[in-house]
C-alpha cells in the first residue's frame, strides 16, 4: 500500500438548512479515502464498531479502498451529531467516541512501506503513533481541528514537527498560531515543522503557502450547498491523492493539487454524507478542473504601455 | 473630460484596531478619483462645504483630477464617523449629511460628452440625475450600499436599469437580490439591467460575472490592514479607470480590470484615509499586478494521463 490514511470512520447525524439525516456515513478518513480514490485508492487505518453496516463497507470497496487496516471491534462506531445554521460553521451537538475511546491503531505490515501518509483529523497522539509505524514516508500531510488545539496542544505540536504539509481551516490556523491575520498564521505554521501549509477558507477557497511562495485559489462556484461535512477531508483526498499519484511535490504541482482538492470538496458538499462524491465520474472531475482554470486565470498584460501611466511616478 | 465620477467627498472620523483619526479626507468619489488617476484622471462631480481644507484640494490636484465639477457651497462638508471592530464590517456611528442634504449636482458642459461614467455610492436619485446629463456614455458603472437598498429601493432599481456594470459588496448583493447565495445574487442582478456585476468580498477578493462567464479573484495578500475605508471605491477606480483607459470592454479585459481594482484597494487599506494610495508609485501598481498573476495562475495539466484515473468511470 503506497498511500495510507489514519482517521475516523463515523456515523454522522446532521442538520443543515437543506435537511436532516440520521446516522449516515462520515468520518475524516472515510471522506479522504473516497476522494483520494479518484487518484490512487489508499489503505485505511481506522476503527469501526459492531453496528457498522455492510452497505458502508461496500461503498469503500467500490472505491477500491484497502480495508486491511480497518479494525472492527466490540462496541459502537464513533458518532458525531452536528448542525449548521451558517454553512461556514459546524456546531457540535454531541460526540460519542465509542470505539475510538480505546483505539490503538495498528498499521498492517504491508502499509509500513507507504510513501505517502495522511493523518486525518483525529487525536494527535494517534496520528504520531501511526506515523511511527511507517518506515520512510516521502510525503506526510495532516489535518487537525480546534478541539485538539485546545485540549492537546503539546501532542499536536509534536505531530506537526514531523509533518511536511498541514491542511487546516483559517479560524483554526489563527487559533493555533495566535495570530489575527491568515498570512501571518501561515508564516508561523511554516516555522513549526511543515514546509507547506494549506489554509482552507470554506466558500472562499484556500491558500497554499511555502516560505517564499503563495498560491490563492477560490472554491468552486456552487449555487447550492447541502452539507459542508467532510469538505476539508475530501479536499485533502484530492490534494494528497494527486500529489501521491504524480510523485511530484513541487510547488507548481501543488497548485494543481489545490485545484483538485477544491474540485473534490465541491462534489462532497452538493449532497449529504458521501452521496454525491460516490456518484461522481472522473470526467466530471476533469470538467470542473478545467472550469476552475477558466474562472481564475488571467492573461498577463503589459501595463507599461498604457497611455496615461506616464502621468504618475 | 472623458471619465466622470459623481459621489461624495467627505471628512471621515475613523476608529480601527490600528488607531483613531479625526476628520481625514474620504468619500466615495474622492477614493475613486485618486485610484482612477493611475489610469486616467477623471472629472469629479461632488460638493464640499466652506470648511474643506485647501490641502485636500491639493491632493486631488496632484492626481490631476479635474475639479470643475466640484461645487463649494455654504455649510459644512459631509462627515462620516465610523468604526471597525472586525475589519470586514464598517459600523456607522454618525452621519452628518451637511452640504450633501441639498446637493443638486450640475454636470459641467465639458463633462457632458464623457464616454465613461462612475456613479459612486451616493443617493440613487442623484446618480440618475447626473447620468441624465451625460449625452452618450459608452460605459456606465455604479456602486451602492445597504442604506439605499433599504430606504430607496425603487430609485436604486431605476438607476440599475440604466447601468452597464454594478459593483457591490457580497452582503449587499444578497440583500438587494434577496438571495442567500452569492452566485444566485449575481444572476439576479444581471436580470435588472447591468450586463456585468462585480461582487466584492473584502479580504476574500471579488467575483466578476456576466450571463455566461465567471471570474473569481482573491484580494492582494496583506499581513496588516489599517483602515478598510474606501477599499471598494479604490477598487472601482482601478477597475473603471483601466477599462476607460484601454477602451476595451471585453470580458477578458475586465479580468485585468478586476486585478487592477484589487491592487488599488490593497494600497488604500494599508494606511488611514488616502495616506498610502497617494504615496503609491505606478511601478508598485505594476509590481503587485504581476505578483497577483503569480499567486493565482495555474498551468493546465492533462489529467487523463494519470495512471490511476482509469479505475473510476
Amino acid at each position: 500500500m503506497e498511500l495510507v490514511v489514519i482517521g475516523s470512520v463515523a456515523y454522522d447525524s446532521l442538520e443543515t438548512p437543506a435537511g436532516v439525516r440520521e446516522k449516515v456515513l462520515g468520518g475524516s478518513a472515510c471522506y479522504f479515502s473516497i476522494s483520494a480514490s479518484f487518484f490512487d485508492p489508499p489503505g485505511l487505518v481506522a476503527v469501526i464498531g459492531e453496528d457498522f453496516d455492510d452497505s458502508c463497507i461496500r461503498i469503500l470497496e467500490k472505491h477500491e479502498v484497502d480495508l486491511s487496516g480497518l479494525e472492527k471491534t466490540k462496541g459502537k462506531t464513533f458518532h458525531w451529531k452536528g448542525k449548521y445554521e451558517d454553512l461556514n460553521e459546524a456546531i457540535t451537538l454531541r460526540t460519542d467516541l465509542n470505539v475510538l475511546e480505546t483505539f490503538d491503531p495498528k498499521v498492517p505490515k504491508e502499509y509500513s512501506e507507504a510513501t505517502s501518509v495522511f493523518l486525518a483529523n483525529i487525536d494527535p497522539e494517534l496520528q504520531t503513533r501511526v506515523l511511527e509505524q511507517i518506515e520512510a514516508p516521502q510525503l506526510v500531510a495532516c489535518d487537525t481541528m480546534n478541539f485538539w488545539i485546545t485540549t492537546k496542544r503539546p501532542e499536536l505540536m509534536k505531530t506537526l514537527s514531523k509533518v511536511n504539509i498541514l491542511l487546516i481551516n483559517d479560524a483554526e490556523a489563527m487559533q493555533l498560531s495566535e495570530q489575527d491575520n491568515v498570512f501571518k498564521a501561515g508564516e508561523w505554521i511554516l516555522k513549526q515543522g511543515p514546509h507547506t501549509v494549506v489554509i482552507k477558507r470554506g466558500e472562499f477557497g484556500s491558500l497554499l503557502m511555502q516560505k517564499n511562495d503563495i498560491f490563492i485559489f477560490p472554491a468552486y462556484p456552487l449555487t447550492q450547498v447541502k452539507d459542508p461535512t467532510g469538505a476539508g477531508d475530501a479536499f485533502a483526498g484530492g490534494f494528497v491523492g494527486y500529489l501521491h499519484a504524480t510523485g511530484d511535490h513541487s510547488f507548481e504541482n501543488m497548485k494543481t493539487a489545490v485545484a483538485l482538492g477544491t474540485v473534490m470538496a465541491s462534489f462532497t458538499v452538493e449532497d449529504f454524507s458521501v452521496d454525491r462524491i460516490t456518484k461522481t465520474a472522473y470526467a466530471e472531475v476533469e470538467n470542473r478542473y478545467k472550469k476552475l482554470i477558466e474562472y481564475t486565470n488571467l492573461k498577463p498584460v503589459n501595463l507599461a504601455t498604457l497611455k496615461r501611466a506616464a502621468k504618475l511616478s
